[in-house]
């Protein structure tokens, strides 16, 4: 089937085609080992929040362990034709391709860790020809998966500790869409996910309920309630909404009467429909007068971090989350527009040369150097991060400026304790990094998120947590910044 | 790496968890075989729109045809525990997971049809069990590659003729996110993607410029174009915005002048970010006045069909649009809300019994019976659709009725020409459905979008296009609602 030949040979040709073009003309000028340093970042929280829960970075790591171009691909590159009919790549520079094998340094903040606008997530440092190809397969990976568990984080605060699933399946952006968002969920904090080849492949775990059809398959409602426990004694949560949910309760309880006297109880009811405030409400105080106050209330229908916050406020007694379209497609921000930017490139005498992309907003100018970024911790909460190029050593108390607000500075004294987030991936092209696991990773999101003030995971208007250039770096890159501007100008 | 093997086995576990308990739970009473249709249809055009584009259907097949679970399938469900830790699934239960073949009846909607609300776009036929389980992947392919046909569609309408490249793979969710993207904005009219393993699998054109790194990697932006020229003599399409776009049309400008000295022509200029209106005038007429009239432009930065409607609008001198995000994820609505519900099951004797799935809104309802969309065609124009029953013969005036507004109803005369919208896709498991090629779809969109008002295809508050039930099944569904909400009020 497709979904299987699409990936059966490589993933190297998914890029876009700019890179392959670019490649041929690095290869053709002499270029393509000129030793270069990329970064991929974001410039901006998604959905108007206060932080962004990286992720992304195991899916990374496969796609550049496998980095090959197989020779299908190569015979594809061959096809290719330019305006004039003529074959748009060389020979020689296939054959080249061919042969290419991953050499990079990468550098990467682990997975479930909090971040924030313009902190490097990922460094690339090799051949300039190789760290341009992966540009776009690192931010299909790293954006998607980012923006997925920031969303998860989101619904985890909002729901206070309740349980949330995901299932979101039927509307993600395709297959993949589902299987990445699933994971990402995770991380951020969801409990399960309704999709079993997720399930299957990062050890989630896996819950449902049961359809409509179900209960439409049966000439009475009570009636496919009473079959479906039969089958599931221990593990039935009924859908009451089919035909009208006070009617429907009131037929899951008589079942759950009906299997209590045989030894087992309902889990719970499930409301997709209607006014989920008032039905909760009115379905709670039914199961507990019916002597049932373990069935728990499962509320689901285009639920989002908001509408769980409102719900609460409306006193809505709902104990788990279900959580579909507006978690797996992060609906109200469907894209994390993170960059991947030149940083340095190592000139013929060794040394590196600093380089920035200018535009008209100077918090869209790029940050050049080799970066890394510092957090520094207080007793409770993270205080500050620094963004500076190791090519500099750090001053004992390091000054940071905020890029967007130059009288924005911080001296942080060097007594506070820190740490570097960016940790080596890969050397040399070969992996040196022990990948956490998912549940590893889904705890450090919540230790992480746990170290930020209230004011900061607050969705309106939350407040804006520190984050600057140490001060060198910031002044080499104001310096280059108006070297080029002059230089435009004079023109 | 895990993108494979993810898919190297089989895509049966690509399905909701409650799927499988439900098929547990129809094979333990006896109902597993008991035959079924279901319909998938979605209930509101997605972005406000007057129209829909159908698309997804050949990866759906794909799909159905490779349906069974793998050894590894059922050893992952065989391992799934209950909350009392007991097993979920029964041994025999799985055995006939493990012997089960794909036998269903499919009928479907050709890919790059205009489709609207309740319109089933794919009627699943067959045993219960089976059409249960195909209830997520099938939604999960046809909701979002319609979703992106009907964008690309919205897309190629603003730009009236002009040339649409997508190239929004960096943003899209997950790498077949991207994937089905590419395709799926092909069907709608996009004439070209940046992403090379689409080309690859769907033969779709690629098309690329270089990046501003390319630009950053030299010490002067003209000695950058010019190397990119030198390689690329007959493709070139320089990015002009690195630094000032003023500055970068100029030396563009140069360097397409040395470009024609040596018997070659620069093929475009991009610009992605500032005043595009402004930029792409200003741009023309230094071209034109250069001498340069056959230099395209082209130009992005987060463009959707609105941006492109105003651009025109402001007399801005664009060629090409590259749309890459706002098209990939449809952005200001990234799912499509399409539902699978069951319409009918046939009982003991044989006869068909039609089913329903209620609602507090009567146009959330779904409509009962074994459906077919029959359209009539004018002689520009299509005039009408009707929703009907195959069980019923159609009579030869026929009657229609919203079931949004019943005081809306046109008939239809048999002298009208109209033709059956959903054909035979799948009989007995086996297909019997010849695919066209992805062209020969993107003809039909454009084919069938030319049939539709223009008071249809605008973007605000557009005429709704007339679709109805045919008058008999139209009592039979409000018989049917009528009769459920007497027995529910009563009890």
């Amino acid at each position: 089937m497709k979904f299987t030949s699409r990936y059966a040979t490589s993933l190297a040709l998914f890029t876009d085609m700019y890179q392959l073009t670019m490649a041929q003309a690095y290869w053709k000028k002499g270029m393509a080992e000129q030793e270069a340093v990329f970064h991929l970042y974001f410039r901006k929280h998604p959905f108007n929040g206060g932080y962004t829960v990286c992720a992304g970075l195991a899916d990374a790591i496969d796609y550049l362990k496998e980095f090959r171009f197989s020779p299908d691909d190569i015979a594809y590159l061959g096809s290719l034709k330019g305006s004039q009919q003529q074959p748009l790549f060389e020979t020689e520079f296939l054959a080249y391709l061919q042969n290419l094998t991953f050499t990079c340094q990468v550098d990467a903040i682990p997975e479930g860790t909090v971040v924030f606008p313009n902190e490097p997530l990922l460094r690339i440092q090799g051949p300039i020809l190789q760290c341009q190809l992966l540009e776009t397969p690192l931010l299909t990976i790293i954006n998607f998966q980012t923006l997925i568990a920031t969303k998860a984080a989101r619904l985890v605060d909002a729901a206070q500790g309740d349980r949330i699933i995901e299932f979101g399946m039927r509307r993600a952006q395709g297959p993949d869409g589902a299987l990445s968002a699933a994971r990402a969920a995770f991380i951020g904090g969801i409990g399960a996910t309704s999709n079993l080849l997720a399930g299957r492949y990062f050890d989630i775990p896996v819950k449902g309920t049961h359809a409509h059809s179900w209960v439409m398959s049966f000439p009475e409602e009570q009636d496919a309630f009473a079959a479906y426990a039969e089958v599931f004694p221990h593990d039935s949560v009924f859908l009451v909404d089919t035909y009208n949910t006070l009617q429907g309760i009131k037929k899951a309880i008589m079942v759950a009467k009906q299997l209590r006297e045989k030894g087992a109880e309902l889990l719970g009811i499930r409301l997709d429909s209607g006014d989920l405030a008032y039905l909760s409400k009115e379905g709670r105080r039914m199961l507990d007068e019916a002597g049932l106050p373990e069935v728990s209330i499962l509320a689901s229908n285009d639920l989002d971090e908001y509408l769980i916050q409102s719900l609460k406020l409306q006193g809505a007694r709902i104990d788990t989350w279900g959580i579909g379209t507006k978690l797996v497609t992060a609906y109200d921000q469907p894209a994390l527009g993170g960059v991947y930017k030149l940083a340095a490139l190592r000139g013929t005498d060794g040394h590196w040369e600093y380089k920035l992309k200018l535009s008209e907003q100077l918090i869209k100018i790029s940050t050049p150097g080799i970066l890394q970024v510092r957090r520094y911790y207080g007793t409770q909460n993270f205080i500050a991060d620094m963004i500076y190029s190791e090519e500099q050593p750090v001053p004992t108390d390091a000054t940071i400026i905020d890029p967007a607000d130059v009288t924005r500075r911080r001296t942080l004294s060097a007594d506070e304790d820190f740490e570097n987030l960016l940790v080596p991936v890969f050397r040399n092209g070969k992996v040196v990094y022990q990948e956490p696991d998912l549940k590893t990773i889904q705890a450090r999101t919540r230790q992480q998120i746990s170290q930020l003030h209230e004011s900061i995971r607050r969705f309106l208007n939350p407040h804006l947590y520190p984050v600057g250039l140490e001060e060198q770096l910031f002044k080499e890159k104001m310096e280059i910044i108006l070297g080029i501007r002059n230089k435009e100008t004079g023109q």
